[in-house]
């Protein structure tokens, strides 16, 4: 089968694939290609340090530079034209990044992409140590199930990433759900791509710590009649999003499922803007939920800080009826990124909160505004629902 | 909720996302933007000829080039460094392509990105009048799972993507299943993402085309010990992968889900080099499949054309004992697209397999090498199957 070379060749060159970075060589001692790469044993490289180094083909380019998680690190050209950078030591976890070519920040064709930062970003995932709940492990498995259901809203079909615990096929239960929100710039396919929901539940409820449960990832980007875009904290961005969720997607998935239709068997959970649509949607409305995760989100006080923020005036009864709040609620749970500008304000919040008697349960671990904090935030929710 | 704006705004900054093509302005009349856009009303642009605008914001760039199929089309530096190309009048349907900055072929951040050419590629659709089968009809939908299987040949978890019909879960029914591959460059995302497998197999059998039955999307590209990459028309890779199916991805799929197990319920085909291992697997295990369909495979005579393949070599038995080779087979189908290189040696090797008296079915449409071709090649063969 000699022409298969010339077959292959052709069918590349086709598509203008050119795989970078593929050379064979003496790799930095202790360094590894991470899962994210397109090539095994290629770059980036994660180093011993957990720094990052990059290497990119561009000998036509003036200037090339790798922008993670927002700090740009600028390439230096060597031989044969190739670019090359070794970044500062990274925290461990999941991180953006865009290859930026002379001034224009595109993906990078070496890594996997990922939908983030409102367009399909570059990403580099490094492993933390310990954290095996949020790997494949030889556990029942659940599946994570493609739909569509009818937007009257969008009067458009719009797709649910919905996972379905083990066992789901081979009895007759009824399981509790989490709505689960993504953050802003991203989509319904962040929580199961980036924050390995299917992995983090599988193996919680493999352990018996967290029961089976269904959890529903939609896209809360949702734009009524006349809006130009959806999503955003705006006051009718959280209102659009309120109708989608209670009069389409909560009906589609207890239509769809085998799922329990009481108060207390739906939670709604998510991070940053899914965060403060949590918040917003899941304590106005009681008679849908009793059970809220608000990870990092931007509502309490704005990146600026200032936290005029007045809970009263968003959960009506909150601190004028904690008692009846604290009943309505089982579960309210409120997290953050140690080194997210978010977390002073959070911290303030939840003062006023427990100062009025609210029963918030809150936690924050080490980490920016990015998804290890929001996987480590969905992993401890996971375990105080549905019991 | 003032500090939205602020909060929206620092958020996007730091992860670099700057949305292409924003600006409000004037369209070309008859022009729309593609269901690939991230941003819905900006560029690219399709024109009413179906020549495609693109539109990119580079003012420190010397060279932008958007790459179509493998065509280079040179941009024209305009007002504030924004550079613009109209291409030449493309065929309807999916279309791979690069936006090379300065020489550095990346994927362009104002489209959708799909993994194929070896990396997370961009990509423009254009809809084909009167092919509404390929998009989502207001019909009983199935459902696309994602699933990890254990492969004891890589000794890894690896993914599977399967299509089961509207009413798997309210009903008992047992399921013909068709195997379905992808081709080089690409992975199980494939039949899925760019293939519109379930729009398709949802509408075939709302109508009555097709009988309900389940797709398995699988990667092909499976490595052994010992192998550096997987896939390929290699003599290892075709035999890795036999190994994979029948060994580890049939007996999970028949443990995992209601299928039946008979050959005459199992169909295998595939695109391209997917084509080709569907051909070498699919009717040299005859007490495995019955069902075999081959989309635009290089394997019968390699790009550059000379057909010195062998039928009676590859699948002993079909030009000697052909009678028994057409009793054996239920349906054996063959396809390529008219503008396809490899059009003419397919066009001679059903003359052969005709010249012997094979049972062969044959179709081209128009088109090159390209996922339009491949998803008729499946709306045609998914209603051969299974009757």
């Amino acid at each position: 089968m000699k022409r298969t070379a010339l077959f292959i060749l052709t069918a590349s060159l086709c598509c203008a694939a050119v795989a970078q970075g593929f050379q064979r060589e003496q790799f930095p001692e202790g360094s590894y290609s991470p899962v994210t790469n397109i090539n095994p044993g290629s770059y980036p490289r994660v180093l011993a340090d957990r720094s990052v180094m990059f290497r990119v083909n561009a000998p036509q380019a003036q200037m090339v530079q790798i922008d993670l998680c927002g700090k740009k690190y600028d390439m230096q050209k060597g031989q044969n034209g190739v670019w090359t950078v070794t970044t500062a030591p990274q925290v461990e976890g999941f991180h953006y990044y865009s290859l930026v070519v002379d001034g224009v920040s595109t993906a990078d064709p070496a890594s996997r992409t990922f939908y983030g930062c409102s367009r399909w970003s570059s990403a580099i995932e490094i492993p933390e140590k310990g954290m095996d709940d949020f790997e494949i492990q030889d556990v029942p498995h659940g599946q994570v199930r493609m739909v569509d259901y009818f937007s009257k809203v969008e009067n458009a079909w719009r797709p649910l990433w919905i996972y379905t615990p083990a066992g789901y096929d081979e009895t007759d239960t009824q399981y509790p759900v989490v709505y689960i929100q993504h953050g802003g710039g991203e989509d319904h396919r962040g929580w199961i791509e980036q924050g390995r929901t299917a992995q983090i539940m599988d193996n919680l409820i493999a352990a018996g710590k967290a029961v089976p449960m269904i959890v529903v990832c939609s896209n809360s980007n949702v734009r009524a009649q006349g809006m130009r875009a959806g999503g955003g904290y705006s006051w009718q961005g959280m209102q659009t999003f309120r109708t989608e969720m209670v009069d389409n997607i909560i009906p589609f998935v207890e239509k769809t499922f085998r799922v329990k239709k009481d108060r207390k068997s739906r939670a709604m959970c998510g991070l940053s803007m899914g965060g403060g649509q949590s918040f917003y949607i899941g304590l106005r409305d009681p008679e849908v939920f009793a059970n809220v995760g608000v990870f990092s989100t931007g509502m309490f006080g704005g990146i600026a800080g200032a936290a005029n923020f007045d809970l009263e005036t968003e959960v009506p009864g909150m601190i004028s009826d904690t008692k009846n709040f604290n009943k309505t609620f089982d579960v309210f749970f409120l997290s953050c990124g140690e080194q997210d500008p978010r977390i002073s304000y959070t911290r303030d919040i939840v003062a006023k909160m427990r100062d009025a008697g609210v029963d918030v349960r809150f936690n924050s671990y080490p980490g920016d505004h990015e998804w290890q904090v929001w996987r480590k935030s969905l992993h401890e929710f996971a375990q105080y629902l549905f019991k």
